[in-house]
């Protein structure tokens, strides 16, 4: 029944990478989006386009769905085109919406891979680049050779909820990380350096937070921080000297003043003595 | 009138550690503390003891000082001691008190480099360690050959206070990183994964947002924001994952809330299509 190798569903900037690597992968694509013009370039370079969402999900045994959001998923998903077939879904939500949409794909004898992009579409194709998917271990086994025409396919369990959980997780690191460093980039530009000199020096030092955070990492598993030459007494004097050089600057504080909240709550609690690993108590206690 | 090379005052955990590391590198090394007892190690290791702080700082070319804080710092300089002689100003506090002190330095015809030291005591001696120093090039190539027993001697120019700026910078990037991380901790390990499953990963995409931040770095300079393929309009919609999933597991929200803040106020003013560095023009309007 099936005349193509693998569907890819939405042709966004992230659909559209994705299947013009599996088409230069050497795979027969068929692609399909709610609006078809879309899909002429991606004609040109040999996808078959679809002229309905089922025929697209009829057309493979493996299907790809990268589209806005879970409710415009749910709204193309035909059980029917798909049983039988693996549905690798990309699109982005929360773990919880996974796990339902999983659930849902296993009540329909529907396979069902779920995954989280660490990159942007430029990202794709380049083998260094981090894809994480979970869910039955068969539906990563029987879809890896085309997934691995993205990047590095990394398989994180049967869990479906995990890849999605891992992607916002490491999302939020990012956010976090990028904005400590365009905070320190606004501090150090206010008197008179280039963000270009500050930031390689910027670079090396999060390769030594990475050494800090691989060592506390046994620590968050142990729920035991012990300070030994890094305690968050000293830390939370330090930090004053964050929070003072904004203000003076005019810059906003607001996150030093998160951080030195964490640091003066852990305090207050007679944790000081500890190292900063000790905060995830304080998040986990909310 | 010297009978050492070096000197240092304060013999808490990091002075200790740089008095010993210059006793291992071979300089004939004067220590001196408040409190006397925490010298005795030293001495053992061969350190002179001095018995007040005016005659340690009498007794080297070059000064090395540790201790609590700027007040504990100006109670011990004694300018009649020091002149003609180097300080270099390990101690920690904002840029404006390494410029002060510089100033005051330099008003009593004393040498002076300021410090930031980017490891903990026992990284001291390590050559990957990373120490910053600020202040006039002569007062760093007269003490470089010193300062080399700590671990790379990195000199940030001419401006007593960049040390201090820098060092305090890169400290609000490894706090806002690690807090990061601890969430990301927090999130995961509520579903059942462990710290050390998940870190690696982790480690490996701050590897991955450096190259984001090396990215940013001209657009920070440029003032220009384009946000070519990762735009703030997508991470607003994408960072609402982030806050759900910690809300609905029970964690600590702040830190995602914030950052939601930074990309709604970015969209609001109509930068939506701008990559996330254009967050640095909201902490610089606060
Ligand atoms: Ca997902
Ligand atoms: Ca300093």
């Amino acid at each position: 029944m099936t005349n193509s190798d693998v569907t890819v569903l939405g042709l966004g900037q992230m659909g559209s990478a994705l299947a013009a690597a599996l088409l230069r992968a050497g795979h027969q694509t068929t692609v399909w989006n709610r609006t078809a013009a879309k899909a002429t370039a991606l004609a040109a370079e040999g996808a078959q386009v679809a002229a309905t969402a089922a025929q697209a999900q009829a057309a493979s045994p493996v299907i790809i769905a990268c589209v806005l959001d879970y409710p415009a998923l749910h709204e193309i998903l035909d059980p029917a085109a798909l049983a039988g077939r693996t549905l690798v879904n990309l699109t982005s939500g929360s773990p919880e919406q996974a796990r339902e949409t999983a659930a849902w794909a296993a009540g329909h004898g529907i396979g069902y891979l779920d995954g989280g992009i660490m990159i942007t579409p430029p990202g794709i194709s380049n083998p260094a680049s981090m894809l994480l998917y979970s869910g039955p271990r068969t539906a990563f086994t029987d879809t890896g050779k085309l997934l691995s025409a993205f990047g590095e396919a990394i398989y994180l369990g049967a869990d479906p909820g995990v890849a999605s959980l891992y992607d916002t997780a490491l999302l939020g690191i990012m956010w976090a990380s990028m904005t400590g460093w365009l905070h320190a980039a606004a501090l150090v530009t206010a008197d008179g350096a280039t963000a270009a000199e500050f930031t390689p020096l910027a670079i090396r030092w999060l390769g030594d937070v990475s050494g800090f955070v691989r060592a506390y990492a046994q620590q968050v598993d142990e729920r035991a921080y012990p300070g030994f030459d890094a305690t968050i007494d000293v830390q939370a004097a330090t930090i004053e000297h964050l929070v003072h050089a904004s203000e003076v600057r005019g810059i906003d504080a607001a996150l030093p003043k998160l951080l030195r909240d964490y640091a003066k709550r852990a305090v207050a609690q007679g944790h000081g003595g500890d190292g900063w690993a000790r905060v995830i108590e304080l998040l986990r206690a909310a």
